[in-house]
């Protein structure tokens, strides 16, 4: 067998994806989808003849109200697409701003991924597929030609929850070859996500590579944990093995996440080159991770000089029990008083989280407590985390 | 708003998944798929009532003949599912033995990845579904409760390519405590394939994990490289973008990767506390990652004691210009003369590189190179190359 007759024999390898010439009558790698047109409109192709309805399900598309278990919310748009004679499907959008964009099919009533695009990012338990418009905003989530960091997916362990627990941390360009400390940024993630939501959906890793890049933020260690205390990793990644995900946990909102977050900080400034003055400590989260972040920062005094809540769960829990919050009024005052540099709120004004903030401000405020204030569009969605993220972490250290 | 009421809310976040109460009339949440049941058999569901036919493909069902446009050949076995009264189609396979098994379903002829379970992995341009049956060899690629090693992505500099390049690194457990050096195995990818690919498919970071603490393998670095010298990153982890991934990028087995080994080598033993010595470094790799490592063993004299061959293209190539390639045979006898620890060759009966491996090892036997050889049942899949890690890195250092 020579070369080339090898290599196109190494071609079938990985044709199982759809070559089943009975079945699926064009080639599929022909089929470029999503294709991002020149003037930023994007095609959309799927080949389907004997579909009877292919939907394509996106946040570019107007939002609809969807009829859910918990009543009718706001989630994102659908367009039914065009099928032509030999069964493709297509749709066509206008010409989209610079974002990170997702979307998936609706294949007779049947989510499925474009097989015809393999990027796909998983939160918790859903897999979704996801496109860039760039030339904007979506510049900061793009694998660019910068320095990049490290990522690193490591194990601590808590003596508090007597497990070792798996987290994600990014060191930035240069870690590895100086001597230098840098400042830690301790980024949570909400609901439904675990240690690799930030990294993922967050696109948190290259935010800070772009920015850092563009110097407009300091080089900095982003750790990332779960904040699941009854997982010891994210679903498929620690040893719950490939089971169903559920939402949210137990034990994940009950005061134990932040009792034990000592052991983070404590592991962390063991193992990386970092600074550990109060100065050098931010810590911030979104939705429940906000919760997270506001309950750890008061808890741990004088511990983080920057704080952010980021579309953040700042619910009074009835059934709280946990020490954690038992004192909340108590220690949030003391963290007012203490002063920090940065108390960062932001939340878009459809968030179904925007009332809560607006009584949290509130609280704040009767507590003298000094903070700012972001209000943005839309609502309880990773697109706003992300641009919350590009702004705050240029304000950090 | 009180914290339940909050929680119920904070759950239609991921509820876009599938809850679009007037096109799916069963709430998705209520499936378990792949359900694994007491007698290790495991039953498959899908919500799909308006689909006609609902197949499954999987590497657990006899393989089947398929045609492909490189001619007729031996892929994953399929069926078709069982439709009940409400549009649920269900299949529940004969008890399997303990192994990772991977799948996707073809609602009308177009590829689905299980909605109900988010576990899927991407090689190069394809997404599949995967699940563990433990109790046996599944056991060495599921993260159990052991001490786990660190699982690193970072950027070396090739001043051969003029570019910094994407690269996986496995440090053992213990490494960021210790000052202790450690052996290296480098392992390659093959065509298809990135620098993600062995921690993705072929579970690598588990199986020294687990190997590890089983006492059967030596506490050593696996570093895992990107074998397509024209990306920096494999595709939507480069600067590339998002592009369509094509499977096998211009320029990877022209001599340039091998050509440039020297850079990754030098970046592992200067970033990584490495011992720098033939007698601890490793290189192995499958099918054109199996190409590489019999080059770049060959190339680089008296470099790694410790050579693996999995499913190696190990095929003469008529149109090799490179320098890497202009004295193989005698680099080879050298290679021989020299001596090493481990020459080690594996594949499958009915793999589609077995005749050429036939043929590479008459001429190992002709200039007198010690070699062990490993023959295994079924051909060039992801099974085989998992087992033949499991196999080889307890020979290491």
């Amino acid at each position: 067998m020579n070369f080339k007759t090898a290599i196109i024999l190494l071609g079938w390898v990985i044709l199982p994806a759809g070559i089943r010439a009975q079945e699926i009558p064009q080639e599929p790698e022909e089929i470029i989808s999503p294709r991002i047109n020149d003037n930023s409109s994007v095609s959309f192709s799927l080949m389907a003849p004997q579909a009877d309805t292919v939907k394509l399900v996106s946040d570019f598309l107007p939002p609809e109200k969807v009829m859910t278990r918990f009543g009718v919310q706001e989630g994102p748009g659908s367009v039914i697409l065009e099928k032509n004679e030999n069964g493709l499907w297509t749709f066509t959008s206008k010409p989209l701003e610079s974002e990170l964009y997702s979307f998936w099919y609706l294949v007779d009533g049947v989510r499925v991924a474009d097989p015809n695009s393999p990027y796909v990012f998983r939160n918790g338990s859903t897999v979704t597929n996801i496109f860039t418009i760039s030339g904007g905003q979506a510049d900061y989530y793009e694998n660019n030609d910068v320095p990049h960091g490290s990522v690193s997916n490591t194990w601590y362990h808590s003596p508090t929850l007597n497990k070792d627990r798996r987290l994600t941390v990014y060191t930035p360009p240069g870690y590895e070859s100086s001597n230098e400390s840098y400042p830690v940024l301790y980024l949570l993630h909400g609901a439904g996500g675990d240690e690799n939501s930030w990294a993922a959906h967050g696109r948190a890793t290259q935010i800070i590579d772009n920015l850092i890049a563009a110097g407009k933020a300091k080089p900095m260690i982003v750790v990332m944990p779960n904040g699941n205390v009854a997982q010891d990793g994210g679903y498929g990644y620690g040893s719950e093995g490939f089971q169903k995900p559920t939402f949210l946990p137990e034990r994940s909102m009950n005061g134990e996440y932040e009792a034990h977050f000592k052991d983070v900080i404590t592991f962390v400034e063991k193992t990386y080159r970092v600074k550990k003055e109060k100065e050098a400590r931010a810590i911030a989260g979104r939705s429940m991770g906000g919760f997270h972040t506001m309950h750890i920062s008061r808890y741990y005094e004088n511990t983080f000089d920057y704080v952010g809540l980021f579309s953040a769960a700042v619910i009074p829990r009835e059934d709280a029990t946990g020490q954690v919050y038992s004192n909340m009024e108590e220690t949030l005052k003391k963290q007012a008083d203490n002063g920090l540099r940065l108390y960062w709120i932001a939340i878009g004004k459809t968030d179904f989280l925007f009332d809560a903030n607006v009584a949290f401000r509130k609280q704040l405020d009767s507590l003298g407590m000094t903070y700012e204030y972001v209000e943005s569009e839309e609502g309880h969605i990773w697109k706003n985390w992300r641009v919350y993220l590009t702004k705050f972490a240029p304000r950090l250290f």
